[in-house]
Formats: C-alpha cells, sequence, structure tokens
C-alpha cells in the first residue's frame, strides 16, 4: 500500500494522476498547508524539503513530484519507454516541466496572486516566461500527440495540472491551439478525472478562492 | 563523440562535470547567449526550450542539464545507483536542484544583479528562499557524505554548481557547515576543476563581471 502525501497543487495533482493511471492501492492524506503541516517533524521525516506531494511505498519515502513520477513509472513498467533514447526524450520534458514551466507559472501565482504588492516589472517577466514556455509546449505538440512523442507518460501528467491551471495567474490558451487540443484530451481521461477528486480540486467560487489564495499563500510566499 | 553545447553558466557546468568525470570523448561547443545563438534554428533543432546545455550522441540530441546528467549515467553506468531506491534517492535530490535550488537562486541572480529596477521584496523573497534550500541541504549532508547518500553521483554534480556560485548573488555558507564541508570536498577533485574550464569560468575581474552580468541578462531576463 502506497501513503500519499498531497493537497489540491498542480503538483500534488500530478501524482493522483499517476496512482489512478495505474491502479495502484494508495492512501491519501491531505494536508493543511495553511496550518503548516508540511513543516512539522514527521512530515519532515518523509520529506526533508518539507512540501508536498510525498509518498511512502513500504517503508520507503520519495519527495519531489519528478521522482515519484520516474519511481512509479519504474515500479510498475507504464508510462514511460524503456527504450533508452525514447526514455530519455520523456525525461527530458519531465525535466523541462520541473525546471522550467512549473518554477515560472509558480513565480507568476506568487506576484500575481499572493504577494503583499503588486510589483508589475516581476508580473510581466512571469508572463512573458509562462507564455514563451507555453510556445515551446505548442511547438512539439505541433508535431506529437503528447510531449515523449506518440504515447500519453510521465511528462504529460508532470505538466498537465500546470497547463489545466492557466486561468488562475490569468493565462489563456488561445494562441496555442495544439496545446489546447492536448489539453483537453487528457482531461477527458477518466483517471485525469479521478484524480482532480485527490482532494477535489477548488471550483471558482469566491470563498474557495480566498481558500486556495491561504493555502497558496503557505505554500509559495 | 558527443557534441556538447554549453555556456559559463551553473547549468552547463553540471554536465561539463559529469564529460569530465565519465572521460567521455566531447567536443565542446561555446555559445555567446549575448548574441543570442541559443535561439538560432540550428540550435532549436536540437533543443526547442532554446537553452544551454545540449548534447548531441550520435545524431540523439538531450536537452535539460538534469536529463543530460541521467541519459549519461545510464549511457556509462557511473554515478547512478542500479539499486531501485537508493536509485530513487538520488533522482529525488536531483528533482530537488532542478526544480528548487536552481530556479530558485537563478531567481535571486535575477532580481539581485540583472532586472533593470532593484525590487527589495523580489530579492528578500529569494533571499530566503535560497537560504531555506541551503538549510535543507545542509541537514541532509550532516547526516550523509553526499547528497544520495555515502556515494558521490549526479545530485552532487546538479547541486555543485549552483552552491559554487554562491558569492554571485551575495549569499554565504558560513551557517551551513555541512554543505560549506561538501561543497570543498566537491571543488577539490579534477575533474570539476577541469570542467570548469569548460568553458574557463569567469574571475571576478571588473570586466569579466560586465560580461557575465550581459551574458546573465540575455538568458535570465
Amino acid at each position: 500500500m502506497i501513503e500519499f502525501y498531497t493537497a489540491a497543487t498542480p503538483n500534488g495533482y500530478k501524482v493522483a494522476i499517476m496512482l489512478e493511471e495505474t491502479a495502484l492501492p494508495y492512501t491519501p492524506h491531505f494536508l493543511t498547508l495553511s496550518d503548516n503541516e508540511q513543516k512539522q517533524p514527521d512530515f519532515l521525516a518523509i520529506n526533508p524539503n518539507g512540501r508536498i506531494p510525498a509518498i511512502v511505498d513500504d517503508g520507503f519515502a520519495v519527495f519531489e513530484s519528478g521522482a515519484i513520477l520516474l519511481y512509479l513509472a519504474e515500479k510498475t513498467g507504464r508510462f514511460l519507454s524503456f527504450d533508452p533514447r525514447q526514455r530519455s526524450v520523456a525525461v527530458q520534458w519531465l525535466m523541462w516541466q520541473m525546471g522550467g514551466l512549473g518554477p515560472m507559472m509558480g513565480q507568476l501565482n506568487v506576484f500575481k496572486r499572493y504577494f503583499p504588492e503588486q510589483i508589475p516589472a516581476a508580473i510581466a517577466r512571469y508572463e512573458r516566461e509562462s507564455y514563451r514556455l507555453f510556445g515551446v509546449m505548442d511547438g512539439r505538440l505541433a508535431e506529437h500527440e503528447y510531449l515523449a512523442g506518440a504515447d500519453y507518460g510521465v511528462a504529460d501528467m508532470a505538466a498537465w495540472p500546470w497547463v489545466a491551471i492557466h486561468g488562475w495567474p490569468g493565462l489563456s490558451l488561445e494562441a496555442y491551439p495544439h496545446l489546447a487540443r492536448w489539453h483537453d484530451a487528457i482531461a477527458a481521461r477518466p483517471a485525469v478525472q479521478r484524480a482532480q477528486q485527490v482532494p477535489p480540486r477548488p471550483s471558482a467560487t469566491v470563498e474557495d478562492d480566498r481558500v486556495r489564495t491561504e493555502r497558496a499563500r503557505a505554500i509559495l510566499v
């Protein structure tokens, strides 16, 4: 049984998607980030970085969403090619998400929604960078069905939850038709839909917005 | 023969270290980032993201420093354990560098050294986050010789060039004795010293500072 520590964030949903796609048995544990549960000693023993998501598989702790995806892919032999070159292509796009799309959209969220002061130059920087990265994905997806090529896999699971929340920091997919096609195809997968209930993805009510902002402040600022 | 596309940045040095440690034959190509050579069509065919480092190994292109490290580790069977759990620990710390230490120190460089205006709140955010990450590493290295455990490997190669430039954005290792011990041990490795000549790491002269700032502006802002 896998113990899955998570919250309603894009990085958490990456792992929820993988767990649902592979149908591995797991027990979810939802952390209240605004209460700093991810900074308590029992959780730091699992992830010394104090962030969700993390899993514990038969006593073995794994942190960092990208590392969890690769661990579960190796455990199950699914969603990652065994061919060294094809496998590397998937890892390249996974790393691109981990080092680029995630951090840059994360900073945009911070400066647009959670920072105590509005700093237009910082917002503009991260909007520009997020759209540049959308453009890179759009170019890739113009030529390939999925990020790593013909098959849906870990790189898509890593990027999708970030693309799916593009509206949160006020971004649009309108100028990126291939990215929008890919987004919609993945959104239609039953496992992805189930994953968004682990935990339930906040809706767009004002109250949820407030809670979500509080939660995100606790993680990001 | 491996074609290695790089410049004098921490992400470039990660791969230079791996190539020197493994003694793989390679040809370095130094891109002038301030001339936007990394955005030209011939380079975008290698890395659609338009960033260094990238390699081409017998016609196969690999981009993202973290993906290159894993590709070369799998190619050579070195600097990454074959044991699934021990291997995952290394991948976890590699991902932690790719998604945390690198992007956060990168943003600190941007706001401290390259941004057209000084924004104290943004600088403070990334200083705080960089030191938090130094603290996470220090705690890990208090208990283990290297990031993944007893053996030097890809996670160390990924993190070291960033820790090595801590002075550039004005950070100090003084409060992090285990991190400093680890930094010095890796700095003493002959392969690491050779790697810092690929290309020669800028010295601290005023002129070099200016060139380095120009180059970094071209990548980061």
